[in-house]
């Protein structure tokens, strides 16, 4: 049909996952589902594409304008392929409301596509961690939901390879108002601040300045972010230093060091929504020094579906910056192949006792391949090492005749003939079982 | 921000996977993983956006034209939303063609999504297992992929509900020649025959009388439908009926009885790119009567991207028609909830205790929660109880004073006193693990 030839690469800024890679996400989410679950979080999820309008409420002017995937369906209604999760759980939990249990732990690993230019770390679509609690006591549920994160990186044996720095949106609404800043200014502010890093120091300067931030006004936010916890504490005493307070005294009662969880002024989070207590999780070796994901509190995002609000915490985990921390410290195990056996096909007339062996074997719980050819000993053993298979299960005129098999370990390179009858006990005995 | 207040529905035809759904549906997909897996079947993904010409070469006119959710992305690059998983998998197989070994044999679990009008058992979007085999001889593998639908049925008790129907787009080529159509008529009729049973006889004569069918051949058309499987191969003697015959030997050796895999000249398929064998499993039970999901051979759509063919073979099965058909039949297990047992938090000074008490009980398996309150008795076993726990550790200052909790059984009703030390070994005994 067509003579152009069609190409082989996905859409700029996504990944394939072939097989290898495919295993290797597949371990990184159990991870994180095992130690979510055992916090008792339940697992959801929402449609792909959302209506439009659920993000124009509040994910903030950047995302929205220019990093929504959008489109119009056949009945004119405005979808976006969403960008987060944060939105579709208020969603979800606002239409539910009455009947859920609270406090409601939940957790989600949706795809999430954002417009951006590719880069180490960031793509265009990712897969995703999403744990939030709703109702409860916020100063628990802030810890909590802290924990759950750093038990995370735990299972990963990475804790000590990072650091939490958190901080809190009431304290710098408290500050940015002292600063004389309306409320609509502080948030273009907290947009600069947030993108800082990124951009650079010049840029940064500009956009202030385009802000209307005075030179004393800079003066005093860069002295702000210099100064230590204990000094903010004095000064800018509110809502928000006590809340830091108390959350970092529950921290430290459950045994998280003062380098693990620390004070910092400069994390913002872009989101709009955010309302209290932010942080962000940042890999501390020199090579890697960059935040891997982060999250906050927002108490008024279920609010906008309906009239009762129920405040919430939660924090978002992304593959792929999680993927380059695993690798750049050497964290992930060498995962089996997709194939523990192969039973051979010698003869097409003896297809029916090829597959009768492989069944018992994938009864007990191994994976089988069987050939899809009729080939000699020597073809057959050369198709199950190029698929990773550790062991081949072999017959021939001889062997079938006395109701025997041979088994032949492909990584020892050693081979045994056993009674057809005892091969599922032989390999049990073995404990050849999926990984 | 906004007075309107957003709309807690998901967009129309979607769904939203609350906790209780989000069980059943992995438990659905987890039991098929362990089919395809045991057949030696490897996990793959791909972007969900993927270029729009990627579609537009082989999937078919109306999916294209009328199905497909697309939109330009900032860069003016067309992108869909995909409908299906095969054009990925030949994509990505035609990208590693050299290196990956063969036979190819793959599986993912795909969202997929077609602008449709929502009914039972057909939604906008809907997640689907694929399964597929590329190489080998063609046969084999066309049987060992009607073999791993029928396990998996197998594995949910319905094997014995369930119908293979199946045909072969060669014999039908061959049919239609006879009957002098073109090669492109043929295709348009194909279409209108796979429409026939969902838009009525009336609109379906229209539609072939509008393709210049004549009475003749359409009488003849009805002949052939209504013929058995000798009949035409006696009569339509070609390459189609030869596979056909050979197909249905090589299945019943596999001891499939002659009732659960039928030959059916009226199973077509809508997708354009099938070259050989095309088959649907039907539920057999007269108020459930309908497709639940097909597959076929495609030699050709591998090619489309180089040099080289490599044929293949798969089916997808999608988890609406799927999950009514297990509903319908009764055959969803009853399952667990998120939370085996709560640790109460009877004191703001005892959270210590509290989070020790979870923390072994976590580590030992458990779906461990504690509340985010400081309470009773009374409201934390109420906490536990809508949240369906099965147990709940318990203890106040008589107990603390002893290091003694106390474990009440919310199922049973009744209440046990231990030592705090041995806790996990009581739990271990009673065999309390994920389920």
């Amino acid at each position: 049909m067509a003579d152009v030839k069609l190409s082989t690469q996905p859409y700029k800024g996504t990944r394939d996952f072939y097989p290898g890679d495919m295993r290797i996400q597949k371990w990184i989410f159990d991870q994180m589902r095992a130690v979510v679950e055992g916090y008792a979080y339940e697992p959801y999820d929402g449609p792909m594409l959302e209506p439009f309008e659920l993000y124009a409420a509040k994910s903030g002017e950047e995302l929205v304008n220019q990093q929504l995937y959008w489109m119009m369906d056949r009945g004119e209604r405005k979808l976006a392929v969403r960008p987060e999760m944060t939105p579709t759980l208020a969603r979800m939990v606002a239409g539910k409301i009455q009947e859920l249990p609270r406090p409601i732990r939940w957790y989600s690993t949706p795809n999430l596509w954002r417009y951006e230019r590719p880069q180490r770390g960031r793509l265009r679509e990712h897969w995703q961690l999403n744990v939030d609690v709703l109702g409860g006591d916020p100063l628990l549920a802030d810890a909590e939901i802290l924990s759950v994160a750093l038990s995370i990186m735990k299972r990963f044996q990475g804790e000590h390879l990072v650091q939490v720095r958190v901080n809190n949106r009431r304290l710098m609404d408290h500050f940015f108002m002292g600063l004389g800043l309306s409320a609509e200014v502080a948030l273009k502010v907290t947009k600069a601040l947030d993108a800082r890093a990124k951009i650079g120091e010049e840029k940064y300067a500009t956009w202030l300045a385009e802000l209307g931030i005075t030179a004393s006004q800079r003066e005093q936010m860069e002295g702000f972010f210099q100064s230590s916890f204990e000094q903010i504490e004095l000064k800018f005493a509110c809502e928000g230093t006590r809340e830091l307070r108390a959350l970092f005294s529950l921290l430290e009662e459950s045994g998280f060091s003062k380098n693990q969880v620390v004070f910092d002024a400069q994390v913002l989070r872009g989101l709009d929504y955010y309302t209290g207590t932010v942080f962000e999780m940042y890999d501390t070796s020199p090579e890697n020094n960059r935040a891997m994901f982060g999250g906050g509190r927002y108490d008024n995002l279920v609010g906008l579906f309906g009239k009762e609000k129920l405040p919430g915490v939660g924090f978002g985990m992304g593959d792929v910056t999680l993927r380059n921390f695993l690798e750049t410290h050497g964290l992930l195990p060498s995962l089996g192949g997709g194939v523990d056996v192969l039973v051979a096909l010698p003869k097409s007339e003896w297809r029916v006792h090829s597959e009768t062996i492989a069944h018992q074997l994938r009864v007990a719980g191994m994976k089988v391949m069987t050939p899809l050819s009729i080939e000699g000993f020597g073809p057959q053993l050369k198709i199950a090492s190029r698929h990773g298979a550790r062991y081949a299960v072999l017959f021939g005129d001889a062997e079938w005749a006395e109701k025997k098999l041979i088994i032949k370990d492909l990584a020892a390179g050693v081979q045994e003939v056993v009674a057809a009858a005892d091969l599922p006990a032989w390999f049990a005995s073995r404990k050849v079982t999926n990984p």
